[in-house]
């Protein structure tokens, strides 16, 4: 059956105009100021409402083992979750082990996407690079995915060495592949943490001070030069803080091709959160950190000037009771993650839009485009065009609503975000033409959501 | 009648597909994948092209008076060469003089455009600012014109001063009003070109020495450090070089909102053109100068990070023999300007492009949509929407020719990049629906462009 | 007669040794681990205490006309207070306003410091630069003033403009004489003066927000692309904040002629002094302002990398009552300045070398030395080495005492530092060999102190 | 015997006048303007010279394993290079490999300084750290070796990695010790020299290819960070370009104890040399390499304004035959290193001093007496002052000659600097009251040097 959107005020990262959308066998068929609907054509009047494409969170989680558990959320939850709040596509990394092979690890990953109620795909994690994994690697970006994950955080764990790094990055230069990377100095944190835990120091207020912005910056700083070395392509995820972000501007400006991702916590929490009492702190424990909020200015102009390309959310959903609390003796066992992958696009449109720091095209672009672009889907994701996949966000500015763990979609016991207003929200979301969302509730299938295969174009 | 173009790749800022496009009544009636073309429609068979919004050039000078002549071009012949070249809309400088009378100033600049065959607007040129000019730009916003023009170079002529500067942007600020500006420490200049000229030093190939890169970033930084203060949303033109670059990185990331345009002749001319033998140097005399060719990466760079919105030209038409010449024995002397109106997208396509520096999106955005963006003209202008003026290029990249005074439109006696090779060009143009241009030629009406009135958006 | 001062801990810029320091005819006659005393010869003993070259504050207001009255002090009273702080040497600037003559003012100004009891020179303010004007500033050289003071701050009073910024730096540069500039850039001043007062903002506590840090850090980063352009070599003073600390280390880095002088205040004042109740914040006043106290860090930094190569005061005596209060309802009105010529060695001692910010001989180095190399004194002044003038302070580090306005010599109604301790002070000071301070009292002559002619070392 | 100089111009880094110096038992006994040579004192005349304190080379190679080889140099060769050109201290490192015992190897190196004309000290080099070696570094730091060297370069050979540093560093800050470090990115060299030698890029002439100013930068970036997050005070060596110089600036600014070396070839040698045909150009390699000679303002400008705070050499004497030439086919084996401590300082005076790009006292500082200051000699040696050991050069500024293999006293079978003129050379050269060199002839004694022993001061 063929669905018609009508009368909503479209908007892309480009475009803002009236009219009407047709879409037919899951893609945008005919885009005018007025189409009939004939029969056979479901309609959803638009009036009043803004029609987005269908938002990308570009950093997400979902399998996630902890030191013996596993994040919350399954396909099920977090695609629901994501799909409420807007997100019709999810890239989750892939998160081997250094011990661990690549290719089995990604069809295992790939399995538990099964269920998605939305579409998915995923950023191949590299925790290990020898001349083994390079031809598994190749073999994962010969399946359609175009984009490596590094760590130069978690020492031991997932961050891998200088000469992985190059050779990752030669390998993704010479692939077209990007490589996104979480930059911290891995070293500097594990040494932090140690001294900060040998003075008494356990608690979750603790994170910043083990983390801080100069150690950020120092991981961006290295990534860029050997960016600049090997001419890869790269993005660095959850930037949090000015000094990070000008160790980029200098490398764009010499030629690097670097991009900056942020995440919505950065923009609107700060680090008195982990200050919170009774252990409540650990709610907010991420990496990097929430930093102080004089940061939330030099974020917000960031991304109004495009120097930060897309706003994702880190999504990490692990439980208060059970896992966060694992670190109660001990800040550095806190699982990272502040889950909103539900929340991200209502609280960057009511943070961002609504307080006048972003228009609606650069909401548009920061949330949904440039991850297309990035991430060679665009443009049948990220846009609204005829032949696009009808992935459409009908967005109603005139709702009022509160977030709570009380009303959420994910599978944790919190919300970061608890009591907070929100100025709008999706009413109706579509994947692929198909109605998953109707009046905020999920209405929809799970299972419907397909792995976005993706050529490279990072040459 | 109806124009329907059929089969093109559709490239805006954020978009890329195929599909036929209905222009009815001047504006875009409908996009869609296969429309039919009934009677009465004129079908343009855009197969193996590409069609682009119409190309807005941001910065051109037409009407300008120097030392008791006048630039060559009128509305006739640079709106000719300015469609033959893709270009749909021209933002004039208006350019009183101290002395004059901004109203009167903006009538008589408006008088002259009534023969143009492209649409255009203005920028209000501030050349003084007291009380009674205060309240003509207000009357002149009224009417439509969004956007100020000011100079921080052209000591004792256009140059406004410290307290007038302060006072411009803060009724920008208050009406909303985005103020370009160009950026050169006017006295350094002076100064410089007065010490040069006692040395001996008179050629055309001091030029780059009397306005050398950090006399551009003073003026940069100085427009930043007044636009933080009031709050004014300001827009650096023609810039051409790292330095002035980093001032405006440094700023945005504080929040300044600034914004950038470079022109095409320093993404490709360097300051040894300057050099050429018998005063031919003069024909390259523009200010900012063109600059070591080292500059060009970084040109590069920034348009492709979208530090640079904007490529122009500031098109500025002197004849070589009459005008330029009246500088043979001071460069000071020299009318400034590279007359490239017509050029402009087909050089940015060819070394943009088809090099591989930016990609068909970047393209467009810096040549068209965000020059609309940013001066008040989107959607109508700088998009392929429905509801958007008609105005679209065909734009053939199999053709192959050469630049040449010889096939040029420009009323000039000189192509600065006379002999280079092009690698595609405007087939067919439109303006509003009107094909002006076919198979490359001027086939249209003067007199069809009309002024495009505009609201202030930058509070 | 003669004078030996034995058993002192001598510390230079550049050495820290014991020894004994025969003193004839106003000059340093011996330096050796033991020297007998002979007859006719008077002996100090500076055992368990350092012998430091006299200091100099290279930055001092003594006769300062403000808004109808004077700054309170006249050259008996603040050689009496210098030279019981340890300053045997002040540089006052002469400030001619724009309409008076240079070589009267000149005139005026040094007559006035007949009765100093400790040795001086001038800065030569220049306020207006004409060709007359500089006939009669290569006369002022000639005599032996080899240093000028401009304004880019004070609009219409003693600021001068772009032209007159060049042609004296042109001069300076020709003429090996170093210039000296009070760095904001007025017309900001102006305004932000003008707004804030029009908002009602009227007490002292808005002077920072009147004067940001980048208003000074404009006016820096202008003086240094002047600095660069001409050649001259240039010494921004009273420098408050990071920001214009970088933009001299940028400048520096390319080649610019540049140094830096910060005062007291900036070291341990900040900006919450000026909110003090009952209109006291006004006697915190200055310019530019007292920063927030982050920016102590960055000047304790820059002093001991040397960036910073001078430490003086901006003396400036003006009672509170009488005088800071004629800014009761408009704190533009309050004269700048926090008197400190008496309390700026003992305070950079105590916040300095107590606390371990700076070692011995950087101490000696910022307060004495590098004013006398940078100002055309050295060897004369500044160290302390045979030949040189008898200028030494004997300096007691186990005196403890407490600043207050009940024991100045300075001719004001209060002191800044009230009941601040200090942990040191000068026990004995000479000048050319006589004992003016002994027991930390002023014993000596007034009119004992010469003027300082200097020859021109800038080149 | 005592010593006696007369009617000197004595220059140290702070003074400048002209005395007589008595010289007994090796230190300075007594300076005055006229001091009478009693019997038994042997009487130097100083007139139309300057008397400097000895200088100090506070980075040389002599003892050198390379690839079954040695450096050339002994400690007899080496110190009367040293002395006859004016370097009457000598800081080598003390290098061992990851394998060798710490305290073994300071043994060994110590057992080959025996003969040493001069005196001298390590830095004691940490290529690896683990528990046992910390004990061991301690002991050497108690038998008064107060630095540290590290290497970030020299991937599997000398350098160490992130875990080792932030402990190496940790330690220090704990006992007060400098760390000396080699700032490259070691993979981001061997990356590029893999790539460099598989394009068949052999030759010297690629040496700054493969570690180009980023990857010095990168390095440099790196190691402020982590002196950032430990406290402890660092020194960066043979700094050769821009990139790295503002690394510091930004890290001094943010108060980290940071200084910086450069080194003599540096400032005088560019890349074009590693040109040389017939691989010559294998003489001139050093890591980092020469550079662009546009680096070669940025270095006077720091050395100017104090940012480069001392002039080594970097001494590594490897033959051109039997040595260089092991890099013939593959520039990687070319062993690094431009022999220069016997011309260090007559280079530096030619073209620092004589061109008028620093001054005398700038000249001593960087030569002499920061490294006295940072490493823990001074006062004892760096200055000229009563109980300082009487190093003292007599420098005759008349003299002329020139470079060359043929009159020179390092045993390698080439000058790098052949046919060079310099202005001036050290006429007599004493350490601690001895003669060891007369007019410009090596005339001492060899095993006259002694090992100094020095306290830590970097607390």
């Amino acid at each position: 059956m063929s669905l018609l959107i009508k009368n909503g005020r479209i908007i892309t990262a480009s475009e803002d105009f009236f009219g009407d959308i047709l879409c037919e066998e899951e893609v945008i068929a005919q885009i005018a100021p007025h189409i009939d609907a004939g029969k056979n054509i479901e309609v959803i009047d638009a009036s009043g409402k803004y029609v987005f494409p269908g938002f990308i969170d570009p950093h997400v989680h979902i399998y996630l083992p902890f030191m013996g558990t596993y994040a919350k959320d399954t396909y099920e939850t977090a695609s629901r979750a994501a799909l409420v709040g807007g997100t019709t596509t999810l890239i989750e990394m892939c998160c081997p082990s250094r011990s661990e092979d690549p290719l089995e690890s990604y069809e295992l990953w790939l399995s538990r996407a099964a269920e998605s109620g939305c579409d998915y795909t995923f950023h191949m994690g590299v925790s290990r690079f020898d001349d083994q994994t390079e031809g598994k690697l190749r073999e994962i970006v010969n399946r359609g995915i175009a984009s490596f994950k590094i760590f130069l955080a978690y020492k031991g764990a997932l961050g891998i060495n200088d000469e992985e790094l190059f050779r990752t990055l030669a390998l993704a230069k010479q692939l077209g592949v990007i490589v996104t990377a979480h930059c911290e100095n891995e070293t500097l944190v594990a040494q932090l943490q140690a001294r900060l835990l040998s003075e008494g120091k356990t608690g979750p207020e603790w994170q910043n001070d083990s983390r801080p912005p100069h150690v950020e910056a120092e991981g961006v700083h290295h990534l860029m030069t050997f960016a600049e070395m090997t001419g890869a392509h790269v993005y660095c995820v959850h930037t949090s803080c000015r000094e990070a972000l000008q160790a980029v501007q200098e490398a764009q400006l010499r030629g690097v091709h670097a991009w900056v991702e942020s995440v919505i916590p950065h923009f609107v929490l700060d680090k008195s959160y982990t200050e919170k009492p009774d252990f409540e702190g650990a709610k907010y424990v991420m990496s990097p950190p929430l930093r102080d909020e004089t940061q939330h200015d030099a974020l917000w102009a960031a991304l109004r000037s495009r120097l930060i390309s897309t706003v994702g959310t880190d999504h990490a959903p692990f439980d208060f009771i059970g896992q966060k609390d694992m670190g109660r003796d001990d800040f550095s066992k806190i699982p990272n993650g502040i889950p909103s992958v539900q929340d991200r696009v209502n609280i960057l449109y009511t943070h961002g839009v609504c307080k006048g720091r972003i228009d609606l095209n650069t909401f548009v672009d920061a949330a949904s485009t440039q991850a297309a672009r990035l991430f060679g889907m665009y443009p049948r994701k990220g846009t609204i065009q005829v032949g696009s996949d009808a992935d459409l966000v009908i967005y109603d500015p005139n709702y009022r609503g509160t977030l709570s763990v009380e009303n959420q979609e994910m599978a944790v016991d919190y919300n970061a975000f608890e009591g907070w207003e929100i100025e709008g929200r999706p009413s109706a979301v579509t994947v692929r033409g198909k109605v998953q969302v109707r009046d905020g509730k999920f209405v929809g299938e799970l299972g419907h959501g397909q792995l976005l295969t993706r050529k490279p174009t990072h040459f």
